[in-house]
């Protein structure tokens, strides 16, 4: 991997100019295609052992290229909000739109990396992360976000001479930090782990390039050159995700609508009853404190006038207004649309000890999407995938995750619409779309069937709820959120 | 202040439900006119003793009007990110779109309220606490936000008594949070305090409006009612802000451009020596972790070609890139132009011991929104205030603030211009819009004259840098910036 890099290649000063004059004008009209077109944003991931001159290759491309449509997305530590989210949670938030570059510093890599060089390091630790790697920038690659990774590479004798050299000038020493030097310590280990956290996350959809660093002309001259021939990759069609059966039609027999019960009823007074226990409970259980360090996503998808909004407040009811956020999903704005669909969702995850309600969701890829064919079969057939693996990160982050479809029959939804029509309060809630979508009935029963099928996962399966009965839904839906959160609570202690 | 309410008035059952139905319609009626113009957000601010139905109240306004328009805001105990952050910048962060409605819960009263109500409150810190939030709000109000305070009320009997009947049956009980009872037992006290607030901070532009709170039925319709009432006021002209000439002209003489000596000059030998020492000076006060508490702003402005970005660089050329960010700011987009100008610039502060690097930023309200007339005399004319407010602001929560203003003159721009044209990795910078500002020359000097004269306070004054020779400027950027943060780094110890 590292064997031109090795031998620390050289450029003579002379050729290095006019090489580096073509180059900056090729870069900046590449950088201007790409945006004037907006159809994908450009991530370059900067990586390699410290004190390489990473940070001087970045303010390099802000100089050649535009810096205005450039962000720097440089990560540290993370911070103690960071630390409450899953671990890509940072990243998604900080995509660039597209037709944008994001030059990311302190990437995804770190764990991996760490990982890999430790001196004994866990195997299973390392190709977990690796997956999780390659799902990540997977579902990047086929929502508009294309990836470069470049890794500086220089021979351990190169380092140390740089290092010397820098030192010896009261001027130039602050350029090497207390990390490099511990690097060029643990030179051939470091180089050893990257060689293969480069292998095993290499792919066509975001590939490494190795970038010979000994040199400042060559490195530069390289990072451009890497940084163009991906400007310039503008045809190139979105990359299969990586299949994982593992997690879909774990469920025994993936619920449907046709073969829900849409009978089940309550009487005023067993609704009135019902609904005062099981509120009580649910304040109770959120009042404790026990789950204080537990994000709770609640979902919650249905036809037209299924009684999302109604459901929905009988469950903020019980709970403190600082402890929850209703979300709305309506159609997304233009800066939604200029990132990957599951970007602003990740934008709204609930922090620790919060419970984010979403009405409507990322569901609407496979289903409005697909339906109004918003959204190409290419675009939202890997969303199946996307979505269970997205679910999947919330969970390992110790989120709890319940998804609801309240369902109606086709006649329930006719009789509601006429009411809403009649209602000088509750006309708001029925438009022209509303009719429209009616008129596509079937083709959403069959998108919201396979949407059951591809993501109602062992760990994060759907609850079909007949909702023909609002009272019978309401409490439910109340019911299943009481007693997921009181298992969840058990053995964890008041802190 | 209370004294209709402290009667705790009730409505007839039946009488309710006429006047609620009514209300509901009119209410939905409001809120659709607002969105559709679009030319005003509304804030609610829910306020009163706890234990009085605030919680239900919310619940309420989500009920009766579209829910998807609202956004509940509601605070608690500010974060640890938050605290890192100007007292007001969580508010800022979150306000509602123009069109949309923002209901507070967990406002910025807290503290003046928690304040007055101590045993023996400290009456300056009061009238500073009622000041700052009026300069808040008087902000809001002429950036088209419009405020209306609600305060729910009820007599300490109807209290105590409301309290008792809940806790009676478990499955009510729940609704009693222990701050109700903490409150019940120092009810004068808290009311007292409730009505000093009141009238510290009760204007035309973010009045007061007392909810009578006894009764739920009278509460629900007059929390409605002044809710109809905030809606349908579309017509209302901005408040005049409140003067406070205290932070203005406090700088012995204002800069200005025609004053200027731009004969200021490097060798290049000069250049080299004094660059390699203010970037080291720069780089080790950076390193040393005194400043990590402090966040620094950095703002640069002037006429086009003065060599900003490039100054920029050599700064940022002497820091670690996760502890910068440089935001360029170009034309707002259509989700800043629906928030108040100054939003944008609040979503972007630096968390503590990072730098944020502004190449341009809100002084454009007074500089190109005046030139060009995006702005009316009385949105920019109020901006030099709310900007000596706003920085004012940063200051008072530990930020270091400098602001550059690189200045060229008009042969020098010309002579530039012509070699971006002929360079062809420069002749990006350069677009048929900087002519254009060009022959907007004297206007730019005179909107920029009156700017430093406005806006150069005791605290916080405009730092004019020739820019005629690009490399003084430079050095004379970083030679100021290395001392601020060295008299600001002395006497903190490294943690």
């Amino acid at each position: 991997m590292f064997s031109v890099a090795e031998s620390d290649p050289a450029f003579a000063g002379e050729k290095a100019e006019a090489a580096e004059a073509r180059l900056r004008t090729a870069l900046l009209k590449a950088q201007y295609a790409r945006l004037s077109q907006a159809r994908r944003s450009l991530l370059i991931v900067i990586a390699g052992i410290d004190g390489v001159g990473k940070g001087a290759s970045i303010s390099l491309l802000n100089e050649w290229m535009d810096a205005r449509h450039i962000r720097t997305l440089a990560f540290g530590e993370p911070t103690r909000q960071e630390q409450s989210h899953p671990f890509l949670w940072r990243y998604w938030r900080n995509l660039p739109a597209k037709g944008n570059t994001g030059i990311v510093f302190g990437s995804w890599y770190g764990p991996l990396l760490a990982e890999a060089a430790r001196k004994n390091p866990d195997q299973e630790k390392i190709q977990s992360l690796a997956h999780a790697t390659r799902e990540f920038e997977s579902t990047l690659a086929s929502n508009g976000v294309q990836i470069v990774k470049l890794w500086y590479h220089l021979s351990q004798q190169a380092q140390k001479k740089r290092t010397a050299e820098l030192l010896s000038d009261p001027d130039t020493a602050w350029q090497v930090r207390p990390e490099d030097i511990k690097a060029g310590k643990k030179f051939e280990r470091l180089r050893n782990a990257a060689a293969l956290a480069i292998s095993l996350t290499h792919g066509e959809h975001a590939p490494w390039r190795v970038i010979p660093a000994a040199d400042p002309d060559m490195r530069a001259i390289s990072t451009g050159q890497a940084v163009l021939a991906a400007l310039r990759e503008t045809n190139r069609l979105p990359s299969v995700p990586i299949l994982d059966t593992s997690l879909i039609a774990a469920t025994p027999r993936p619920p449907s609508l046709q073969t829900l019960d849409y009978t089940a009823k309550l009487t005023d007074d067993e609704y009135d009853e019902q609904l005062a226990h099981w509120q009580s409970r649910l304040a109770r259980l959120t009042q404790h404190g026990k789950l204080q360090d537990t994000p709770v996503v609640l979902v919650f998808e249905g036809q037209d006038a299924a009684g999302k909004g109604g459901t929905i407040r009988r469950i903020t009811h019980a709970l403190d207004a600082r402890q929850f956020r209703a979300i709305p999903i309506s159609a997304p704005t233009d800066e939604e649309l200029a990132h990957p669909y599951l970007w602003r969702f990740w934008r709204d995850l609930p922090p620790h000890g919060n419970i984010a309600i979403f009405d409507r969701s990322w569901y609407g890829r496979v289903l409005v999407e697909r339906v109004e064919k918003y959204a190409s079969a290419a675009q939202w057939q890997p969303a199946y995938q996307e979505i269970n693996q997205f679910e999947s990160q919330l969970q390992d982050s110790g989120a709890l995750v319940l998804k609801f479809w309240l369902a109606i029959t086709k006649d329930e939804q006719l009789k509601r619409f006429h009411e809403r029509e009649e209602s000088p309060f509750k006309s708001f809630k029925i438009t022209p779309e509303d009719w429209r979508n009616r008129k596509k009935w079937d083709a959403y029963v069959q998108a919201a069937n396979d949407m059951f099928e591809q993501t109602s996962t062992r760990d994060c399966p759907w609850h079909l709820v007949s909702a023909n009965d609002k009272r019978h839904a309401r409490i439910a839906v109340l019911e299943r959120i009481v007693n997921t959160l009181e298992k969840a609570s058990k053995g964890k202690k008041k802190p």
